[in-house]
């Protein structure tokens, strides 16, 4: 087997507990001995940053950013130095790096800030004097080294990021899961395994809800064409490659079901139809932090229009104050919440070239008497906003009706 | 009242959780409220340390000594993190720093660092702007950026080496004692706080047992000539002063009583009286890493002469191997352990000037009926290492006799 230098990056729960780290150190060890090149990112163990969290909540609830940073960055440092030791004592040279060390520069933004750079030198040095090299997550450096921390998903990032520094021959995401499902396992027991998914099958899946990975890793994955392989930190059971591309023998119409029940609808009733109202609106709201998921808005005939969109239920309360006050400033009506809702999505780049897709998407719902509220479709998606009640019975339903079971 | 710049430490009981980090918080404001600028060191909050030493044991009893300092190393960084955030909560500028990120740079003796130096102007720079600066102690960083942890009271040396970079006017000790006493109070409740006590004094009291300040930062501050304040960061007493001379109207013959009761003697007997012989055995107890604190031999009049010498208890099995080995090797006879020893000792410039003091000691040792097995002096100090069992009753009997009480 030829040499390859692989990026591992292990998540939260498979550094959990003492017990964890040895299983890690053991399954990199079982890499090393095939004579791969390793570097290994690691999350903090699960609970800590949540005990920090916590500690900062009790001292100040609302913490400068720069002392939050400096605070969290702990967690994946314990991490390293203690999966380096595992290794040691497994008698393997290993050496732990915090992101500061590996030169992970990052803009000031921070709680979550953006990679600008990697100087993967001290890596490539390492690596060359036969060494496992392991970096925390999560983390980076501003020019004038101050710590900063990349936001949800941060260490998943860390990862694809050092894979394109150093142009690994793999980048392996070690999670909880088995892989990427065709739908929620604890929804449809039917759900298959992925052997791959396309990065913007995996945008659209993160996007509409599957919680494996967040959407801006996959972003830097696909940027740089990274190809991920998404398995089980248990099992040593492949899991789901991620890739640019993906041959199916027969091409399937859609790859996947999702749902999303973690988000409100709000509609701004009589909004005068004319030209700039509609980038008023989301200008604000984009302004005051709101990220607007969906957004639909009918063609009018009465000079009048509705404009519903979506966000995330943890912005809600935000964004209502925000639309009230533009409504009221453009002289449109009602602003409208609605938090009873499901958004139910299909995924595939088999719909690019079948058309009937979402013919077939609304014919399977109306059959079960679910009405649709809201539609939007991308090249490779269509989602749907339902009653919340119904979501479950839309995944199962597309998911047979669309063969995937 | 002038503004000065104060470097103060705070050890880790102080801060060992959320309502001692405010106390710290509001007592430093405290100082920042009457003009003066802050240089705040802290230590990891009490327990902090343990957890990670006993989930390091768990993993790897004997961990690569750079890991260690990775591990250690995050728990000042959680408490400056803190500190900083629980000041900004008063509504007062701070900003926490690694001993990275103010360029304590220290050679690579991992888990014992020696400082090399201090680039203190990112301090400054910070000061100047009007922030209570907060560096985490204990800790530094190589040239090529590996952290590193400076043993044993390193907080202590991070506050008097930053002290002496900045050229602080003031450097106080904050800690878990109203300051230093002229004998331990739980031992004698009649002990006295000192005002005063030389860097000299403070020296001898620190080796011969006194648990206060390690020796390494009181060498550091009588270098560089930096007062120091031990005091209580409970009460808000005036505590010890170390300083360089100290002026008392009623020169005391001594200043302290001192006991350890943690040091074992070993003799070994029938030494060959001749040149190189005691060279021979404690140059390779020192290459064996041992420490050996007293030495006595006594002049011979039989070609053959006994060695006697003290180590800590710790030391003390690998230091009897290490003397066998010798003894056998330079045709010695027997080597002895004692370890039911305590050596009780007095420190005081005001000995120079006043012959007759050794005497005294020796006097009141005998007029309790305790034997003398060991007799070391300096300048400034007399030790004796009597059995263990009489050492309460010498520190309280010398402390009496020499008007300390």
């Amino acid at each position: 087997m030829a040499k390859k230098l692989i990026v591992q990056k292990f998540g939260g729960s498979s550094v959990a507990n003492v017990e964890r780290i040895q299983n890690v150190a053991k399954r990199v060890i079982g890499y090393k001995k095939e004579g791969h090149d390793l570097v290994v990112v690691v999350s903090a163990m699960a609970d800590t940053t949540d005990e920090l969290l916590e500690l900062a909540n009790q001292i100040n609830p609302e913490p400068e950013e720069r002392e939050m940073d400096m605070l969290l960055s702990t967690g994946e440092q314990i991490s390293v130095a203690l999966l380096a030791m595992a290794i040691h004592k497994l008698g393997f040279e290993a050496i732990s790096f915090t992101g500061a060390q590996v030169g992970i520069i990052t803009d000031a933004n921070y709680t979550k800030a953006r990679i600008i750079k990697i100087n993967a030198e001290r890596i490539r040095e390492q690596i060359k004097r036969g060494r496992i090299v392991i970096v925390a997550g999560f983390q980076g450096v501003t020019m004038d080294h101050n710590i900063t921390t990349l936001g949800r998903g941060g260490s998943d990032l860390t990862a694809v990021a050092l894979a394109t520094a150093l142009q690994a021959n793999e980048c392996e995401i070690y999670t909880d899961v088995e892989g990427i499902y065709s739908t929620d396992p604890r929804i449809e027991p039917r759900a298959k395994k992925l052997k791959a998914i396309t990065f913007d099958e995996m945008l659209e899946m993160a996007s509409l809800g599957a919680q494996v990975m967040q959407a801006r890793s996959i972003e830097v994955a696909k940027k740089f064409n990274v190809p991920l392989h998404v398995r089980s930190s248990i099992s040593t059971n492949p899991g789901t490659m991620i890739v640019k591309e993906v041959n199916r023998m027969e091409e399937a119409l859609i790859t996947g079901v999702t749902l999303n029940k973690n988000e409100a609808k709000i509609t701004v009733c009589d909004v005068p139809d004319k030209p700039g109202v509609a980038a008023d609106l989301f200008q604000n709201l984009s302004d005051g932090g709101v990220n607007v998921d969906m957004i639909v808005q009918n063609v009018s005939h009465t000079k009048k229009t509705d404009i519903s969109f979506t966000v995330g239920k943890a912005q809600c309360a935000k964004a209502v104050k925000l639309t009230q006050k533009i409504a009221s400033d453009i002289g449109a009506g009602d602003v409208v919440l609605d938090d009873d809702i499901s958004r139910v999505g299909i995924v595939g780049i088999g719909m690019k070239s079948h058309p009937g897709v979402a013919a077939k998407m609304f014919g399977t719902l109306a059959d079960n008497k679910i009405n649709i509220e809201m539609i939007s479709t991308s090249d490779i998606s269509i989602s749907c906003i339902i009653k919340k009640k119904f979501g479950e019975t839309a995944v199962k339903m597309l998911h047979k009706e669309f063969g995937l079971g």
